[in-house]
């Protein structure tokens, strides 16, 4: 092969992406478009704001069903706290303050009313009070539970609630950073540091089985820099993903958030002896970042691939039509085989469009669905399905009875669904490197080349040079994974 | 039995009701009390804002799965669009300000910043446009679906989101009206009047039978009147509950909106003749204040009676230790019974903590809970449990085997819940009475025995003696019911 005809050959296969830009050649474009492709969302006509549409919402719903089960065999209670946050309330923690109020949206009004000139409505009835939207809730339900709180009697009390926060964004980005978005924010309190501290560290553990059994993300478990530290927390727990590009999610967070919070809102409760005392808080949250960490893990230059458990629909049948006079046959062929696998608790979507087939297929790649079908006059007449699997492709087409798939499917689907997680795991652990020195971490952080995070010597977080590595190549210290004992500092860029 | 003594009996009894006042003496206070003896909300520090407490979000979710099942069976998908709408996008609808634009949370400012005295927070960065934070989202979803539809492939477009909205109440009341509530909103858009219409009557009818059978709420279908439309709607559908105290409570309403939004979003649709047309669109809501309607349908003088299929629990277990050498076989035998409800998909409540009896007892009678089980020494040495129904009470308290029990659990629940429904049927038919006259009607609201709700001939509507009738006895015209094809009106109060 001369090289004309090989570049000739890598033109061709690389026409033949569904997915433009590639990966290599521009990650944050290729994400866009993996989103826009697979119909996920979009964004809003309102600044930094997103629209979550259908098909990525189905994903939220699965994450959140899941999530919400492991939540509650915690021993944790849903509820529901108002979206405003008095300003005095968020005045009252200092160190909050400083994390938080830099980016809030402010509600100073409550009427709306024509304007003097009569053109438009300007706001009217100013508040006495200006309220902020919650960019996270540990004042608004601190408050609360001071009033819940009286007795040891009352301890622990465990509470969740999934709702929309709010935080102004500067450079949003679809799911990964967006002015508002969508999570769930536990917050429980305790009578001892002990059972606060056990607690924060079980809760990120439930994330981090979560994310891997669920997700199929492999995440780091381990402890922030007390820089990195949630506003007023003694300690923060992170699960740390590696994406593609090389740079660190932060996926779920638990907070120890010792007596501060219960000092500012006063949660006292009289213990055993007769004692007052100060409760011991934790919170933890996970949110809808986490659909763009997937898309980052799993999507590759053919669209999304999504992992079963989270999938909006494990297969798409895709009747294919050749003669009008089939149509009926073939349709109901495909109905009952949707129906069976129905019954098999198999999420199905039925692609009956007049959309041409090639259309169809791609569309279910571009998605991500993990298994397409393909019925046509053949399959009907032998009573077969023809399927592929996503992560696969063409490789993995198999024409074969409708018995013989659908005894299989879920085994199938339980099959992809881990070796997604143990490609996304070997992925993640070629992109985890060790540095021995701080010369050393400059050398790979100033390649273009490198790719990913490096492993090192935690003493390191203490020298001056640190933080010039920080400043200079724009990369944090993740964490202090558990793994090595606090002794290691995982450090790169991050989302 | 002397006047005396009977007087005395009348105390006693009434002594004996877990709620004071009662429903007869203070139908609003009590109201309060049952939320507050069953532990559902309480109010926020947030004035107009409630907190959804964990008994009372419990009840949220079972309606939202229920419901949301029911959305989905009518081929609608379930989206996310963001909290704050541009002023702009209110102000391009002219009917739509009138309705909201008086009672909404504006956003002026997106930073707090240190005031320049040094003391407190200060609202910083004003915004070029100030936002609200959405009353309902017909608005900004129109303007989103504009850009999605551009063919008539495109429709019916049919979509639903679980949100929060708020609305600046100046009377709040708990569940019933706040300033934040939950709900879903739907907004569907097609190619036709017809179908839009038909849509419109379809997702009220989906409200109705959710109210009848899993609320077990009565409810009577019919049309608002032209003034009780929704802002901008051409017609709006309601399904209207009577209330234990004789108010309705519009419990769900479906608008056809005509082409109203789609006209000033700019909804249009190549037709398959390739005619740009405008297309018509729907919206159907229903919301947390129908957990205001269950309490106030199913509350009785001992607090509230959880209709099973949105109890929380549908059995509570209260094992009954006299003798400390008991405690691990009776926990133990219990533990089992709950394992095996458990399996029957039986919602249990396990009530081992350190309170009395009693206190364990009429906490369950207070929250609802339909079936409690009582297990002591004898349950356990005879193989027995003791169950009482919270709807019968006392009478229904029997003794039988575990086996027996597990068998007939699931029907007692089903039954329970018919039997709630026709009870409510019953009571709510007897609070709908025919005016034959306005000045039957003047007589009727001026009466204060006079409870419930009157149906009159349609034609009244035009007089001006049923404006008057309206301000002077603070009645509204609740809907025009189909069964009555438009004939009639049913008027009175409501919340």
């Amino acid at each position: 092969m001369t090289a004309q005809s090989a570049q000739k050959k890598n033109n061709q296969k690389k026409a033949k992406t569904a997915i433009t830009p590639t990966r290599e050649e521009n990650f944050p474009e290729w994400y866009q478009n993996v989103i826009k492709a697979a119909d996920m969302a979009e964004n809003a006509p309102v600044r930094g704001c997103m629209i979550i549409k259908p098909y990525g919402y189905a994903v939220w719903e699965n994450f959140q069903r899941e999530l919400d089960r492991r939540i509650k065999d915690e021993g944790v209670k849903n509820a529901y706290f108002p979206l405003l946050i008095p300003l005095s309330y968020i005045a009252k923690e200092a160190e909050h303050i400083d994390g938080f109020a830099k980016e809030c949206a402010v509600v100073t009004h409550h009427r709306l009313e024509a304007a003097p000139d009569g053109k438009g409505l300007v706001p009217a009835g100013e508040l006495t009070e200006p309220m902020i939207i919650r960019p996270t809730s540990e004042t608004i339900i601190g408050e609360t539970i001071a009033k819940w709180v009286t007795s040891y009697r009352d301890l622990p009390l465990k509470l969740n609630q999934w709702a929309n926060v709010m935080r102004w964004e500067m450079r949003p980005r679809l799911f990964l950073r967006t002015a508002e978005f969508l999570w769930q924010e536990g917050h429980n309190a305790f009578a001892t540091a002990e059972e606060s501290n056990a607690d924060a560290r079980r809760m990120l553990e439930v994330y981090a089985e979560f994310s891997r059994n669920v997700l199929a993300i492999p995440v780091i478990e381990g402890e922030k820099t007390p820089e990195e530290r949630f506003p007023g927390a003694m300690a923060t727990y992170t699960i740390e993903a590696i994406l593609q590009d090389g740079k660190a999610l932060q996926s779920g967070t638990s907070h120890d958030l010792g007596q501060t919070f219960s000092r500012s809102a006063g949660i006292r409760y009289q213990s055993q002896d007769g004692a007052e005392e100060l409760a011991w808080t934790t919170s933890w949250g996970m949110s809808s970042r986490m659909v763009g960490g997937l898309i980052m893990t799993h999507g590759d230059d053919d669209g999304m691939q999504m992992p079963p458990k989270v999938a909006p629909h494990h297969v798409v049948i895709i009747p294919i039509v050749h003669d009008d006079g089939d149509r009926a046959k073939i349709l109901d062929y495909a109905e009952t085989l949707a129906r069976r696998l129905k019954e098999l608790n198999i999420r199905v979507e039925m692609d009956a469009s007049d959309r041409k087939t090639p259309d169809k297929l791609w569309g279910a790649i571009k998605q991500g669905v993990p298994v397409r079908v393909e019925i046509g006059r053949r399959e009907m007449e032998e009573g077969n399905v023809t399927h592929t699997r996503r992560d696969i492709g063409r490789d993995s087409k198999t024409t074969e009875s409708t018995d013989a798939f659908c005894n299989k499917i879920t085994a199938m689907l339980d099959g992809m669904q881990e070796e997604m997680y143990q490609a996304a795991l070997t992925r993640t652990n070629a992109m985890l490197h060790d540095a021995k020195s701080l010369d050393e971490a400059r050398q790979f952080f100033s390649e273009k080349s490198s790719i990913g995070q490096l492993r090192m010597d935690a003493a390191f977080l203490q020298e001056d040079a640190f933080e010039k590595l920080q400043k200079d190549f724009a990369v944090t210290p993740r964490c202090l994974p558990f793994a090595d004992e606090g002794k290691k500092v995982i450090v790169g860029k991050a989302y």
